[in-house]
């Protein structure tokens, strides 16, 4: 495996790959990786010949008061463990040499960017669409590799390659979870242990509410009071939002037809976590 | 020359370019060519191996109110003068094939592109941000050439490039003038002919401005008072705005000691012309 951490590195690794034909597979992530970055990584293995791994805690994602200083890093347990899988390349640059200056350019996504996690956490999408964008633009990867655990980054990024025609196919591979169902999480360690043990309440919830659609419900408002009515049960757990809305246009729709996401954020203390869960319901008879 | 109507088409050919390790230059243009337009073309063929231009009106940076429907196209002369030039490639897709839907992802400039052309036209720099980042995504230039015409537009494209780490160096050519020292401009054609013999004063009033700044003018309020004057003296134009900001920030100085921007957008009947002169103090002794 080749680290770079300068962006011309990057570009002469790339050079490199495109001499070679080889297609380029991305996984970006701000490391600290768990088994939900490694079956990203080993999704882009089946989809690339060269597999890049970034991990950059990007500053612009996080707001003033989150938690962007206290964010867990680890490089060199990172490197081994991708090393491990085989990954090609690992560009790991430094908040310098990707903001040499203070951006001026903002991407943002009206509409999409201010509800669910984008509503407590302002700023947050446009700074992951800005990342993203730097990212494709540097290592000018085939595929771009995320997970469904951020499922409204996932959607964003899918609307920015589109909207910005960036010759990228975006994967979304299924959240990997811990045996008892929590989504697997770099801000997991956070967690004390009775947090952790609370933890899983969230898939609970989000597949008593899944359930409940697979059964008939078709009204939202009942399911999004099925959800909160769970995650309530559990004394440690303080919700921020558990909503169901349009898979595509995270609104609210009047009535169960299409695509839903079912959607948590639930905080444990000072840790805030996510959840969520797609749900095609059933055709009605 | 090649024409290409579609995104997959450009693709196709810029693989081509790139199989033959051609360096492409691009001219991104809205057609309706002129002499200006062809001094970008000459600059690119300097620059590249394979000189593409692309010709698309785009209707996202054009006001609700603006003139995207009578705005003047003829693509077929267009398509000859390029011919001419040895152009390689030309792009000129459809509206339909650049915004299969409506773009949800917004670029914008917060600080620039709310002032000079940007206060009375909003959202029209969005819209060029959005329309470029396509153009780069879909071309891939290794050069880019615009402008300094559109010196606002100029400034921003560098920053975009910079910000989101586009893989493309910004060329910026000097403003093409008319023998009257009138800018050229697919616009000027909209201008009656005593309009048109009104419409040096930008250009006259550039210049007294620059003048004063060699002569020793240090007071950018003093300086805009001249070019105010200067285009006040001719009774068929409607002055909108006559600044002298810094040539980086487009911010009023208190003191012009760095390069600065002389701008002016000026309206004659229904159409506006802008102009501006980038202007360098001399070093004082």
């Amino acid at each position: 495996m080749e680290t770079v951490e300068t962006i011309a590195g990057a570009r002469a690794r790339r050079c490199t790959d495109r001499a070679a034909g080889r297609r380029v597979a991305l996984v970006p992530t701000m490391g600290y990786l768990h088994e939900g970055h490694l079956a990203l990584v080993r999704r882009a293995r089946e989809l690339g010949d060269a597999v890049w791994v970034s991990i950059f805690v990007n500053p612009t994602q996080f707001g003033p008061n989150e938690d962007f200083e206290r964010y867990p890093r680890d490089l060199k347990r990172d490197a081994a463990l991708l090393e491990a899988e085989g990954v090609d390349v690992l560009f790991a640059p430094t908040v310098e040499e990707m903001y040499p200056r203070e951006p001026v350019v903002k991407v943002s996504f009206p509409g999409l960017d201010n509800v669910l996690c984008g509503a407590s956490r302002p700023g947050h999408f446009a700074g992951v669409g800005l990342v993203v964008a730097k990212l494709f633009n540097i290592v000018e990867p085939h595929v771009a590799v995320f997970g469904q655990k951020d499922a409204q980054q996932a959607l964003l990024i899918r609307r920015l390659a589109a909207d910005l025609s960036f010759p990228v196919e975006i994967e979304v591979t299924p959240t990997v979870r811990e045996p008892d169902g929590l989504a697997m999480s770099s801000r997991n360690t956070y967690l004390s242990p009775t947090e952790r043990a609370a933890a899983p309440v969230l898939y609970r919830a989000l597949l008593a509410a899944a359930g409940a659609i697979a059964a008939g419900e078709r009204d939202p408002a009942a399911v999004e009071a099925l959800l909160r009515a769970t995650v309530g049960a559990e004394p440690l757990a303080g919700l921020e939002y558990a909503v169901c809305v349009d898979a595509e246009t995270l609104g609210r729709p009047e009535r169960i037809g299409r695509p839903v996401l079912l959607a948590l954020a639930v905080r444990f203390g000072a840790t805030r976590l996510i959840d969520n869960l797609p749900v095609t319901p059933p055709e009605e008879g």
